[in-house]
């Protein structure tokens, strides 16, 4: 198996300085660790808990940022896309489409981001069940594409909360295609702030050292060098200058558990 | 506090007479046990479990079989909507904009329907608690119009399976907007049976007599005349023969419970 | 149907004339609605949140109000037992015993209680289905005791959360054995406070007045003259001097409601 | 921190030379991956989902069994006790008493089993948060006995399954109180076969790989030559021949994780 890929960015773009900040400052982490590394950004936040939460650069001014970046530094890029008609030029900038997971089950969306060709990255929506996972495995690959990967970010557990059940991980797996962890939207507690969504950032690396020590494919990550002052998801959010140290140490439980791969 | 208004219909359009047969077996009991009525079938279920669901007429044809049947029958129409550019075209043909669950926290797609001037019936999510409902509803008021109902249509419970909590539903009137109960598809099983939902038909009375007993301003009911038969929520309709009899028990209740407000 | 039963009285014995003051009032209020009325009280409360939580009157002291209260008055009487040893001194002094819900699956208590011959009350557990429940009875039946209750106490439902399945209330009918509501601890947050249990008092007369409508035989409510300075449960009981209103409010809906059976 | 411990028996007690055929097996297992061994064994279940569930051999023949093996093996024996009365002859019979998660607010037992300064491993309840079990510790603490062990065994997650929350280790064990996983109970299916429950046997390692990465102190698992043929837990229990090959994979796990502490 592949040493694990890191998917990490800020939440959302700010600027072509912050973005490139942001990933330079990753891809070096990464690569001393022996990582892949792909850069994670959204160029709009569509669905945010109250109307007054930013929404980002838009999505002409973000895919430029982003397709500018990822020649610039040579990195993959991935962006959530969020109607049918923003698939075909996200896909031009980027190299992965992702799914977000309140439309995970919308088939036009997943049958216009399959078109692509882009790899595309599902989330599983917290309301479902690994097992339903196949259902939409098939839409996208209804397209011809199977360049699919999909994404635990935490199953609804009573009102304002999340949990992210392990068990999850190699039963997507068993489908054959690569799983990656959100070790921050997991811990999210989505609308617990009244206006904005609150989260548990300490507890973030806690999920991704376990879904690491499981032989994930990939763990996605948001960070940002000043998470209380960011735009969105600052609760959860892991402080830039802790990622090189993390992706170390994630490192280490990568190599010993695709040693000992976990089979069900 | 008005009588209580049935929501009810099909799940998806089938054609112009199946739709019509509905409905004026619909307005006749509701007429008959004093209960308000409006029409309710979809044109398009873009988010079915797997791809190999039927979709319905599609959303020209399926307009105009709803225009139609709003004129002959003289009964308002809903209807539910998955982009912004269905918005204004469904806002022509019905009186009620439906946004689905699994999209109500959609920025754009709330501002959209909002624009219409359209009444806007927003299904609470799986994933979100009573209490997150008054951000929806600014996103909507953002664009001038108030003409907003709220939906329990049940929350995530472990996985293939919803609760209704009938706490839901004064917290929710708490807002001042009309509270709507989703008989059917709170007894729904998301996923349950593999490439479909499944569900518990026998248990949409109860959610309904719950609801009405506590005063809400409308019931939800997918209603067929063979609903074993029927393209997509079969397991969850109530057969369209005990619906007069239904709608005369609950208006007994609706009596009773709007003499008896209850109040949070 | 038999009309509802109202279990009433404080979460735990404080003295005896306090007991009477509530039995008595609430006797009253009954009769006047027509309800059939059973004091109910816990002599030890045995499972408090923390240490310092206050437990009652003991054993021998809280059986003899209780037994001098029932003559005295002459209205049943429902206690909770907590071991084996308990169940016969308990079955002398009161009409009900009561199996807490964290209790609900322990073989050996189950028995004791059933071979008393006593009527026997059963908190479905938090932690339990509704199709989980004719375990539960089996193991008191096997005693050939068929005096069994079977109460709705509220499911977990995420943390520190109880959510009531009005689903719950049909099914468990189903077993051919009286349903009861337990409208104040349905609303419980357990463990919410902290060192204690929080609660949703005004959500206590929803939960009431929903299960009355689906034909339930009794309701289960703790009610104290003040509750915020009661010794236990305080956040969930309801005000005595609003019991008498809720009764008879309860007793409309329960006389069309057992008009109307609902049968799953 | 010190190597990790295994605890692990077979679910009940059958015999004593099957309970010292498994403990032999493991201690030398444990011994050669430089793991702590502590051998569990049930002498009574008395909580089975159905009365005709086997409930093992009974106190006074299984506490002689338990205290014969544990001196002619030479290991620390952990067994379950169910009331007061039982906590003192459990207690000279084996060195830790596991408090079942039903039963872990019941004062009463917490205080019995504190005051045989024994070691006393709670299971965290089905229905309980992690920062509730202060206040269960607090009970065990008020008797003077500080050797106390919390276990996380899985919390309900709707009807008939648990889920396992990998922030409960690190929030438990920041009480200073050594944590274990219990891998096989959290991945039970409660009641989930009628009259026995069910579970996901092939689950077990990856909840105790997940935990092991995160630094637990211990990981209890239930072990049987034959499940599908024990008396009890067989759908959830690992075939004794496995566990040589999961306790060494655990135990590189497990001096990684010691390595890289985490801390929240």
């Amino acid at each position: 198996a592949c040493p694990l890929t890191v998917i990490a960015g800020p939440c959302q773009l700010e600027s072509a300085d912050h973005a490139q900040m942001i990933a330079g400052t990753m891809k070096e982490a990464c690569a001393a660790a022996g990582a892949q590394y792909v850069f994670k950004a959204s160029y709009d936040k569509a669905n945010r808990t109250s109307l007054s939460g930013k929404r980002g650069l838009g999505i002409d001014a973000g895919l430029k940022v982003l397709d500018d970046l990822r020649k610039a530094l040579d990195v993959p890029v991935l962006t959530d896309i969020h109607s049918e008609a923003q698939c075909k030029p996200a896909a031009d900038a980027v190299d992965i489409l992702q799914i977000p997971a309140f439309l995970c089950r919308q088939t036009d969306l997943l049958i216009a981001a399959g078109e692509t060709g882009a790899a595309v990255n599902v989330k599983k929506g917290q309301f479902l069940a690994p097992w339903d996972m196949p259902n939409v495995i098939s839409k996208i690959e209804s397209t011809g594409n199977t360049r699919i990967l999909l994404t635990e970010r935490g199953t609804s557990f009573g009102y304002n909360t999340l949990v992210a059940d392990m068990r999850a991980l190699p039963q997507m797996a068993a489908t054959g295609y690569p799983v990656v962890m959100d070790a921050t939207h997991s811990v999210q507690q989505p609308g617990g702030k009244g206006g904005s969504s609150g989260g548990q950032r300490e507890f973030a690396p806690v999920m991704a050292r376990a879904a690491v020590s499981l032989g994930v494919a990939s763990v996605f990550i948001e960070t940002h060098e000043d998470p209380d002052n960011a735009p969105s998801d600052g609760p959860n959010m892991i402080p830039l200058s802790q990622m090189a140290h993390l992706v170390d140490t994630m490192m280490q439980f990568d190599a010993l558990a695709k040693a000992n791969p976990i089979v069900i």
